[in-house]
């Protein structure tokens, strides 16, 4: 097979999001973009090959072996940084849920819509009776969209089925749409998202199982790299969190926990105990549970997309820069709380919402997002030798896309090499 | 000529938004949205022919000229509603000022910023400089988002010109893209939009040019069908809006507001007064304001993105709908304070943001906005006999638009019975 290289040509800016790869950017080094004005990118197969001025990058393609196929893109005007990646989703489900909006509107609380047979149990039920292609079918449309906005890796949590069979079947539908889709996938396992009704009245007998049965088999299978659990009042206690996060651990399941979301609970403090990844949605943690994240480097995945819909105030973004916690950005799609697959606005909602800089919300949906999902050393910045997956934007520099916003402004994507996105549209599609 | 035909077939749900297209909507009745399930709509050439059930959708075809060319439009799982309408913009401007945003995250005031060589004068800079092709190129860029994400009519206000031949000249250019593009203009006057740079100091002698040359011109050339003001501290006071909005309606002008934005001012009030057709902005109305407008009938047009953009708390939509204050919505796009040509955007902000139902917000952009523009009788809802606008969305139900937030489900657009937009994309382009 001939050497296939894209060459990438005299962009307005190239933001590599490079130079430090080996840790995720905190406050005032997540302004340093890494920004190349002018500049160009050549891919090599799979693979970044140089980013640079774009001379440079001419005496680069003099030098390709001679069978080489270049495809040239000319990026005038625009904007070329890594793929975006999104650390927090839940988008293997089936089913929809437009019909708790209404009642939410009205000023049902999350139990009244529980009575009102919708929440996450609906979902779980949905989820639980669709067949794998059905599964696989509505996970692709959602994926579909992703890309659309630029997202080339989304990490992707079970926990609909809530029981054995039903967890590892949408851990198999996100291993299927790996394989299938141009959108990489991240596996984390979630059995700890809601105690199943077979369970109500018994949450620590389903601990167990999630611990005794379930763990085992997801590791056994290789399905998920990530382990995760709810913990917020009512749900999962931290107690019950670290248990299941520890029996993860001790098969090789890293810790990542929904913390602090509704009510302060301690979570901020547990994923700094159990060394988590990440802790995710942070709306009431503590001071004190931001300052042991930032001492032991748990990145904080923001979900400011989650509390717009819930008609919440953020999460208090700010703090958590200043306190040193490298911070990322996620959609949080999921039917209940997070419909929808657009990173873009998530980013609008981090710089308008929550005061974010232009800089910030890009290291945070790039090179954070990927020490979030456990790629950095692969994915997240644009350097010679990482996997090359760029976006191209219709925006001349960094600060447009917060600017210009609402609007999908992404032109073209490529993911491991190939043009998957091309004039805002799947290619060959 | 053959009668050309297009036959929207069985869609999920069909909102004629009829029954009140002469008079805005209010409180409850925006929720009658007159919601046909499993409907179809024909158009005529030019002209909506049927809306209604499918079985009479085909009596009426068959009973179609022999020689009609019908195009079919299926519309399984698609929501069809009248062609959305944005009754308040400055889209008709030249240059862009994202460098502004970094500058208000670092909390610069509006003068700040001004001292920096920003705010509405250095577009009005950029817009006196730009050749009239420049200003049109780009505006059609701008009309051309506007279309893909389901608006087939704007409102496009004068205001970055400040002396008679560039305000002509953007009254002009939105005159040319009326005929060129499929997206509709409405053109307003706003010369008071800022007292320019040669009248600082004296702005009673600016006033007097707007009332004594430029309305006159204008009004002389039939440039504009709407007459509109900054009344604003430090802008133009109350005194000043009267005096110009009256010489505009004796010139045939109907008058509009962008009333208590920044402080309460008494433009509600005023509005209320000369009888103006509609008030917008409203973040600082006062209630007796908000009451007086309710008695005269005056619309209120909501601009929640910008709110957004400038981090603002939005206007109370839900004390006017109270009130009985008919409610459009609209994105104001321009250049400073809102950079986004998503109405669909603006309805998720109007619905998860400041609380309308998601029939008010789509009445609010469909029947209402078209009072807001003075084209009720024409456009805004599907009747037969009105112009054949339309939009069919990826949206089993009203509902989902504002549920699967942030992205644009715009799937097809039709305007004055022509297809302008396929599968999300501009047809033919
Ligand atoms: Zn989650
Ligand atoms: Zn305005």
């Amino acid at each position: 097979m001939p050497t296939r290289m894209v060459y990438v040509r005299r962009a307005a800016q190239v933001v590599t999001a490079a130079g430090a790869s080996l840790r995720p950017k905190r406050g005032a080094e997540m302004s340093e973009l890494g920004i190349i004005e002018g500049g160009s990118v050549i891919t090599r197969d799979d693979r970044i090959l140089f980013a640079g001025p774009d001379e440079e990058a001419q005496r680069v393609l003099a030098a390709a072996p001679e069978d080489a196929e270049v495809e040239v893109l000319e990026a005038e005007g625009k904007l070329v940084t890594p793929g975006l990646i999104d650390p927090h989703t839940h988008v293997v489900f089936a089913g929809s849920r437009e019909f708790e909006l209404p009642l939410r509107l009205k000023g049902a609380a999350y139990m009244d819509i529980l009575k009102a047979g919708g929440g996450i149990l609906y979902t779980a039920e949905q989820t639980r009776a669709a067949e794998e292609d059905l599964l696989a079918a509505e996970t692709r449309r959602r994926l579909d969209r992703f890309l659309l906005h630029g997202v080339t890796t989304v990490e992707a949590k079970s926990g609909y089925g809530l029981r054995l069979e039903d967890e590892l079947k949408q851990l198999r539908t996100a291993r299927r749409l790996n394989a299938e889709h141009p959108v990489e996938l991240v596996s984390t396992f979630m059995g700890a998202h809601a105690v199943p009704p077979e369970y109500k009245g018994d949450p620590e007998a389903y601990v167990r199982l999630v611990i005794e049965e379930m763990i085992p088999a997801v590791a056994e299978a290789g399905l998920a790299e990530f382990c995760d659990v709810f913990c917020e009042e009512g749900v999962f206690t931290p107690e019950q969190s670290r248990r299941i996060l520890e029996a993860g651990l001790a098969r090789g399941l890293k810790p990542k926990l929904h913390a602090d979301e509704i009510v302060p609970y301690g979570g901020a403090e547990l994923a700094a105990a159990v060394g988590a990844v990440t802790a995710d949605h942070l709306l009431q943690a503590s001071g004190e549970g931001i300052a042991a994240m930032a001492r032991r480097g748990v990145i904080a995945v923001l979900l400011p997309g989650t509390a717009f819909f819930l008609r919440k105030p953020p999460a208090d973004a700010r703090r958590m820069i200043s306190a040193g916690v490298p911070v990322a950005l996620a959609t949080d799609r999921n039917p209940g709380s997070s419909p929808t697959e657009s990173l873009p606005l998530i980013m609008n909602l981090a710089c308008l919402g929550m005061g974010m800089t232009p800089e910030e919300v890009l290291a945070a949906c790039t090179i954070n997002a990927a020490h979030a999902v456990g790629r950095a050393s692969r994915i997240g910045s644009i350097e010679a030798g990482k996997q090359a997956d760029l976006v191209l934007f219709d925006a001349p520099n960094v600060t447009y896309l917060q600017y210009h916003f609402g609007v999908n402004l992404v032109d073209t994507v490529i993911k491991r090499g190939v043009c998957v996105v091309r004039d805002g549209r799947r290619a060959g599609a």
